[in-house]
C-alpha cells in the first residue's frame, strides 16, 4: 500500500486537564493551554467535555443551571479572540443556555479567523449514576454535522455519543476527515478494582472502531482528577485521562497519561483517509438498501 | 457490578483449520471437527467461511461455479445428521447454488434437533485484490436475521459483513445474544511486513467493537493456512486464524493462534447480556429519530 497522494499534514492539539471549582480558573487554565498548544505547531485544537467546571452532573441541583452560558456569550467570545490572533481552529464545549428551561451539552466550532463556524449539540444523553444528564441536557436538535474548518474537514461529536456508530457513521458519511469526541468519563472508585480495566478499554476499543470502520482520524479528549463534590459527597468520580489520537485504521497514534495534564499535539495526514478508504473500500458496499430498521428501537 | 440474574452458560465451539485442494476431505475434516467439539461439551458450533475448498475467490474463474451446492444439499444433510447425533446447534458455511447464475455465499443454521433453521446469505460482498467475490456471490437478498436456537438466540454474519456496525447492529436489534462470524482474511505475503499487524489489529477491534456497541458475544471463526491455488499462482494468501471470542464488553474471552488447527471450546454465560445492557444502556439512548441518513450512500 504505497501513498497515492501527497501529504496533506495538520497538526491536532489535545487538552487534557482537570477542573478546579471555580469556573474562571478552569476557563483561564484552559485559555492558557490553547495558547501552548498553539505555540507548538497545533493547528485544530479541542478541549475535553465541559471543562469550565467540575463534573456538576454527579447530581441533580438546580443550581448548577447557573453553570451555563449563552452561545455566543462570554467563554465562546474568548476562545474566538484567541482562535484568530493565533490563526487556530477551536472545539470548546460548553454547558448552552439555549433559552429558560432548555439547556443543551454543546460545542462551538471556531475557525482559524476566529468566525463561529456552528454548534454540535450532544445528541445522545446518559442518565447513569453519578451521570445525571437527562436532568440537565436537553437532547441536540442539530443533527450530526460536519465543518469545513480551514484545516479539514471535521465533526464533533460528545462524550456518550461515543458508544454509538451511528453517530460516527452519520458524521463521516457528510465528509469528516477527523471526529473529536470531548468526554467526561471515568472511575465509581468502588468498581475500579473489578471492572475498571474492562470499563476503559471499551471505551477506547468503541471510538477506534469508528475510525476503522469509517476510515477517518478519531480524537478524544478526557479530563483527569478525582472529583468529589462538596454538594454531593460519596466517591466522586475518578476522570480517567487517556485522551488519545486513532489512525485511520484505528491504531493508536498518540495518548495522553491517566493523571496528568497534557496537551497532545498530534500530527495526522489527511491523505491517509482517501488512501485507506481505497485500500478498505467499506464505504463502498453498504446495504442501504437493508438498512431502513436501523431507526427503530428494536426489531422484535 | 453484581450478578443480577443466574448463569445461563452456553459452551461455543469454533472449529479453524486449513483447507486441503480436494472438497471432500475439507468436509470430512470439519465433520470430524463438530464431532470432537462436541465432544468437548460445545453446544453452538460454526465453521470457517467456505470451509468446503480452498478459497477459490483469488481468480475469476466459471469452474470455480462447480464448487457450489444447493440448501439443503449433500453437505447440509451431513451437519444436519451429526447436529441431531450431537444435540448441537451447527452454523456452516457454504457455497450455495439457487439457480442458475445466481449463486450465494450463505450459512446454513443447523438447530440440536437436526432441522434446518434457516440460512444467513452473505450481504456485504467484497471485491478486492484476490478477494473477487462481487464475480461469485449475489450479494444476500434474506436480510440480517436472528434464529432462537435450543441453546440461544443468535445471529450469523460472514466475513465481510464483520466491517459493519450496522449489520451487527440490525442483528442484535433482532435479539441475538451471539454474533457468528465465519470467515476467510489473511495477509498478502508482500504486504505482510509492512501492514500486517495493522490489518489483522483493525479486523480483531472492529468485531470486539460491535459486541461493545449491542452488549452481546461474538465469535469470529478465521482459517489458517496459506493458499497458493495452483490454477492462479502468484504469492496466494496467508489466513491468519486467531479466531477468537469475545465477551460483551469487547474483552477477548478466547483466541487460537495464527498458524494451527484448533477447536476453541468457550463457554459464555448469556445472563451477561441483561447484565451489561442494564449497566451500559446505549440501546436506551439510540437517536432513532435521527439515523434516517444511514439509509443513504453518502450526505453530500
Amino acid at each position: 500500500m504505497k501513498r497515492s497522494a501527497p501529504g496533506q499534514i495538520v497538526k491536532l492539539g489535545l487538552l487534557q486537564t482537570h477542573a478546579a471549582t471555580v469556573p474562571r480558573s478552569n476557563v483561564a487554565r484552559t485559555l492558557g493551554l490553547v495558547e501552548r498548544a498553539a505555540q507548538q505547531g497545533a493547528q485544530i485544537i479541542c478541549t475535553q467535555e465541559l471543562f469550565r467546571s467540575q463534573y456538576f452532573c454527579q447530581s441533580e441541583d438546580h443550581e448548577n443551571f447557573k453553570l451555563a452560558e449563552t452561545i455566543p456569550g462570554p467563554t465562546t467570545d474568548a476562545f474566538q479572540k484567541l482562535a484568530r490572533k493565533h490563526k487556530v481552529v477551536v472545539i470548546a464545549s460548553l454547558f448552552e443556555k439555549r433559552a429558560a428551561g432548555v439547556y443543551h451539552n454543546t460545542a462551538v466550532i471556531i475557525d482559524a479567523d476566529g468566525s463561529l463556524l456552528g454548534s454540535y449539540r450532544k445528541m445522545h444523553i446518559p442518565d447513569d449514576p453519578l451521570f445525571y444528564e437527562k436532568f440537565y441536557f436537553t437532547p441536540g436538535d442539530l443533527g450530526f454535522r460536519t465543518w469545513a474548518t480551514r484545516y479539514g474537514k471535521i465533526g464533533v461529536l460528545i462524550c456518550w455519543d461515543q458508544w454509538y456508530p451511528e453517530a460516527a457513521r452519520l458524521t463521516a458519511m457528510q465528509g469528516a476527515e477527523i471526529l473529536f469526541y470531548p468526554t467526561a468519563i471515568g472511575w465509581h472508585p468502588s468498581e475500579k478494582k473489578a471492572q475498571g480495566e474492562k470499563q476503559h478499554g471499551a471505551w477506547e476499543l468503541i471510538q477506534r472502531s469508528h475510525a476503522v470502520a469509517n476510515g477517518c482520524y478519531v480524537a478524544s479528549v478526557n479530563r483527569i482528577g478525582h472529583e468529589v463534590l462538596s454538594s454531593v459527597g460519596g466517591d466522586g468520580i475518578e476522570f480517567w485521562g487517556q485522551s488519545f489520537v486513532a489512525g485511520t485504521s484505528g491504531e493508536i497514534l498518540a495518548k495522553a497519561g491517566a493523571d496528568r495534564e497534557e496537551i497532545l499535539v498530534v500530527p495526522v495526514d489527511l491523505a491517509q483517509v482517501d488512501q485507506t478508504r481505497t485500500h478498505w473500500p467499506f464505504l463502498r458496499d453498504r446495504r442501504i438498501d437493508a438498512y431502513n430498521g436501523l431507526t427503530k428501537r428494536l426489531i422484535d
